[in-house]
């Protein structure tokens, strides 16, 4: 099992109170069957595909694994960029993961471990055309994500760089582009097929948000030189891990710690990891969070309009930004800490001004202490300011432990879902806005909201 | 003065009803006295330094800003790196500012306009090892910025890349290090003039938070090649109209919008600039906006716990990711938008599939009309769910509107402080999380305390 620990010592009534505490050992007994009976209901439902509970099973029954090493295993050396072409749950896995465990300066390395990886995830006509140019595209790939193939960002920017790989390399673009989209259904697979572009799937049964584990997130990780045995193995464990009852189950732990405080009017969930490189697990997190659980009405269809708002943060960058607000401001908010026991290097802080006495306590020591004893300290002076805090602490930052936490805040989120009764998988709140973007650009077949737009001064 | 476009019909209670909406007409006259006469107050008040409002005449009147431009002009050749030690508002504009105006890869180029800069905002072992393995440090520079001297974070980095400099270059890198600290306060300064380092100064007057516009930010901006003169006329032209009446006034319609959806229970202010190359503006937003506003108590000492919880966002990413929830979630949000009318390029969507009909509405048109019908089409249909918005329209993505930009918010950022009737320029509440760090670190004279933490289990 990983080595994970839950510390959980600062969300409860002993310490906080009763008003803004919780008496974990009550409410862990109170929720355990309930808490229980989700999970089965979760397995259950997984056969059914419009559940859309497919990510269930990617860390054990994953069919693209294989092709996926494979595929990397066999790539011309002379490769050293990939551009991925996604947004929203078409980057963020692979943006998290890659991250974390490529070097943390790999796009500034002549040489390392993998691909150089960069994330097309938005359509800014400068940065579109500033990463063309510093790239070359006889050494480029390009991985377009798309399950439907119709994401305007994401198809926009794919018209691009096929052109921009097609004027340099000629008909050779054809064994650049790689596809990752339904087997099916949608534009982007006859496309693929036509172009005789290698392809991959987005599983119909997984929803973006909850895809890092299928070839949307494999690929690039692949390509980036990552274990992905180990991330799945990980993943495993957390799946593993869901079955237990509540007091050995960090995860139905945390799950409801989330929504006790949720329902205690602690809108917002801060999710601060003391990791450089863990910063965009806190945008991954927002996604599957707010995409997940932003809900206007409920299983029963009646208005409900719930949702608890995520927050990103960085420890101990943030410190320095938003804890005065944790401590001082309105008492609505609960922050789950991530931090990572053993960072893979010892690094010293070296005395290198022995004349100076203020800094001497910092001299000698390494950064490793001081990153943890930060994250100890806020943990404590942010309960000292009677606010509720919990800490997550990962062994290690290794493709086995992040493997765990993604599917731990999978499993979380879908928990939270449960407990507040709403669709966890869909996202009918963001159809207008496509729609109108659809009218703006003058597609065909949107004249009539066009002409509402137009009416309104827009 | 600045092209700049407040567009507030998504605010206005003809568009929202009353509960959600806000009669600006009324709202501006019966708030503009009451507006007019902080604005003259601050103006007063700012003569005392201890009232920390220095950074009102950073535009006009910037001691450093010679001494800057002829450390820019006179450097050598050979540097192709800086490095910044700084966090929070040591490092936040600077990081703006460059990542806006720099080259979108400036640090994928081999040659290009101004250093390559690399901030170090954290105390990640891992992170610092990796930046010092990709560096050379015989063509590096350092800028350490600390008030005080005794930030725990940017002076341990300082003890690691001095004596990074130090093993490679020898006495030589008393020329490579530059400190931006204190005129006479603190422990940097007697330390930089015994080593003989290069110095500026971080005017007393000015808070971390306010600081991008001396010599904190300027400094790395100058290295970074991006003209200061600009960007502090675009500033000056901020002061400028912050002196005109609410009616001509986009920066007190702003900062009352925000005041009073607050009080109306937008708890959570949203910033979504729509350009990759903003998206460190937001969190330079959130941390002026968290640590200015975010108080226990207000002016009298009353206890208030008031506090706006500022949000980054981007877009359009972020319309697959946070979108759903401002829509259907609790109406528990304002958000501003940040757009750019004209983009340094005019970067097409090449017609790259002219077979595919789906796609046919994006061929042959621009990025630019993309991304900003997307903010179009999203902030309407954030407000046909009933939840406010408003625009902030840029002409352009300059050092001069950039400038503009910056001064805005600290005006409304100090404007939403003297309505919420709290101090906007201190920070007691982090003080707590630093002292328990110094205890759990070993430092001499927090030995009882370090008692309290290891009976709490710390």
């Amino acid at each position: 099992m990983p080595m994970i620990r839950l510390d959980t010592k600062n969300i409860a009534s002993e310490r906080l109170g009763k008003e803004h505490g919780i008496d974990t050992a009550r409410e862990f007994s109170a929720w355990a069957k309930k808490l229980d009976g989700f999970v089965a209901d979760l397995r259950k439902r997984k056969t059914d595909p419009k559940a859309m509970l497919g990510w269930i099973d990617l860390p054990e029954n994953n069919g693209e694994l294989a092709a996926i090493e494979t595929y990397a295993a066999q790539l011309d050396e002379k490769f050293t960029d990939l551009i991925v072409l996604g947004i929203g749950g078409s980057s963020l896995g692979a943006l998290t993961v890659v991250t974390a465990l490529q070097h943390p300066y790999r796009n500034l390395q002549a040489q390392g471990q993998g691909l150089r990886v960069h994330f097309v995830d938005n359509v800014d006509p400068d940065v579109i055309k500033g990463l063309s140019e510093v790239l070359n595209p006889q050494t480029t790939l390009v991985n377009v994500i798309s399950k439907s193939g119709t994401t305007a960002e994401t198809m926009s920017a794919y018209l691009a760089f096929k052109q921009w790989l097609q004027d340099a390399v000629g008909e050779a673009y054809k064994k650049q582009i790689i596809a990752t989209t339904d087997p099916e259904a949608g534009i982007l697979r006859p496309l693929a097929r036509r172009e005789g572009y290698t392809t991959f799937e987005v599983p119909p049964s997984v929803g973006g948000r909850f895809s890092v584990l299928s070839a949307v997130g494999l690929l690039p990780i692949a390509l980036a030189g990552i274990d992905l045995r180990e991330l799945l193995r990980g993943a495993a464990a957390a799946n593993a891990m869901i079955e237990k009852p509540i007091a050995e189950n960090p995860i139905k732990q945390s799950a409801l710690i989330q929504y006790l405080a949720y329902r205690r009017g602690k809108a917002i969930s801060v999710l601060m990891p003391y990791s450089t490189r863990l910063r965009y697990l806190s945008n991954w997190y927002v996604q599957l969070w707010a995409e997940s659980l932003g809900k206007a009405v409920n299983r029963d269809g009646s208005l409900v309009n719930e949702g608890s708002t995520p927050l990103a943060a960085l420890g101990a960058t943030d410190q320095h930004s938003q804890v005065q607000l944790f401590n001082e401001g309105p008492n609505n908010k609960i922050v789950t800490f991530v931090r990572v026991a053993n960072f893979d290097n010892e690094t010293l802080i070296p005395d290198a001004e022995p004349g100076v006495a203020q800094l001497s306590y910092l001299a000698k020591q390494s950064f490793n202490r001081l990153i943890n004893a930060e994250q100890s300290a806020t943990a404590h002076a942010i309960a000292a300011h009677g606010r509720p805090n919990y800490t997550i602490e990962l062994k290690r930052l290794d493709a086995y432990n992040l493997g765990f936490l993604l599917q731990f805040f999978e499993w979380q989120t879908a928990l939270m879902g449960e407990l507040t009764y709403i669709d966890t998988y869909n996202q009918p709140g963001v159809e207008l806005g496509k729609k109108y973007t659809y009218a703006l650009m003058g597609r065909e077949g949107y004249e009539d909201l066009r002409k509402e737009l137009e009416e309104a001064g827009i």
